[in-house]
């Protein structure tokens, strides 16, 4: 009971519940898309961060090296379809996806871009997520892998903080090592914290800018791709 | 119908339903907390930005420099006290509030984490939220003012890709000035991106490590504080 206005504190939401359902359905058509994607020889990446991150200028990277073959992506963000005529003007094919007051990618929003994208000749597929640390840790794409970028200027602490999309992750990008310096980055600190929060994770070092780390990155990339 | 499964295509969730149950539940709360904090002659501020914008570096200044009384933080975060020990550390009377899968605070969370913590002789209570630019925009806490945070390293579109959030502060705090000749930061387009979203919007651009901005963020809040 409320002593200033005399309510009652209102009952925990079914909120549970509901989630639950949610994602049973999300997962249910993830499994769909993963067939799809399987069907067409495709090894889709879901790549996620906080905002700003620098998802999309290493993906415009990835776009003008990724040999012989178009690189997908797909794109979510809340408004705006910059990312996509980033990725467009790189040589992607790429749809964006508003995701409007969602905080995350679903399985259903991937299906409909998926079936506007030309991806006769490709091999990969990137699917940017929402920048964001929490929400799409949940939601199952359908991807083959997942990859979750961190850059020097956030923090060191971020994995700690952030520990469910981090565990997640097949493979950890610590981005804009460029700034590494000059944001006083403790690498062997940042290192530690993705090694205890999931500790069979690749690990890249990467700046979109000088290039650094591209090379490894693609390797392992090419090395996933299906056979 | 889906060619793959030959399942139907999930309806769509009772979503919105469901979603303005949780906000009127919320909105009331807030209300109730609202009550709490000018009963207790607080002026409340929840800050809100991506992971790693700084806002814990800044609200550590803010603790040291804030004139006369101790300043108070309610800090959420997924997993760590980490935030709550640094402003601790910086001498604000801090609480951590770990919200687990939750990607925001929450009026219900705000107001059990301000009943343990001693306010006496306090007139100036941060809430600084989950590291998230799209969650935190639709839950109001009870606060006076809503601050956004954008780093200069994260790019200058955020404005514009996270409108709600910005648009529903009452400043912007463009941060880690002492990063932008590095980031290469545009500073006159994301003044401009920041003035489309939200110009009525008060700006202060600040840097936690050099001091820069600080006096002029603590006299706008010193004008607000409650009379």
């Amino acid at each position: 009971m409320c002593g200033h206005c005399g309510c009652e504190r209102p009952a925990a939401p079914r909120r549970l519940e509901l989630q639950r359902g949610l994602l049973e359905r999300n997962d249910h058509l993830a499994l769909h898309n993963r067939k799809h994607f399987a069907e067409h020889g495709l090894l889709t990446v879901n790549v996620m961060s906080a905002p700003g991150s620098g998802k999309t200028a290493l993906l415009e990277q990835l776009a003008k090296l990724w040999p012989q073959k178009p690189l997908g992506v797909i794109v979510g963000d809340q408004a705006t379809d910059h990312d996509a005529q980033r990725l467009a003007d790189a040589g992607a094919r790429s749809i964006q996806i508003r995701t409007g007051a969602l905080c995350h990618l679903e399985a259903s929003l991937v299906d409909e871009a998926f079936r506007q994208l030309d991806h006769a000749g490709m091999n990969l597929l990137v699917i940017e997520n929402v920048g964001n640390l929490v929400c799409p840790t949940a939601f199952d794409l359908g991807e083959t892998l997942r990859v979750a970028l961190l850059s020097v200027t956030e923090g060191e602490d971020k994995p700690l903080k952030y520990p469910g999309l981090f565990r997640s992750a097949h493979a950890v990008v610590i981005n804009k090592l460029d700034l590494a310096q000059a944001a006083g980055f403790d690498r062997n600190l940042a290192l530690a914290n993705v090694q205890a929060i999931t500790p069979a994770a690749r690990v890249f070092e990467t700046s979109a800018r000088t290039g650094e780390g591209l090379e490894e990155l693609m390797a392992w990339l090419q090395d996933e791709l299906p056979r």
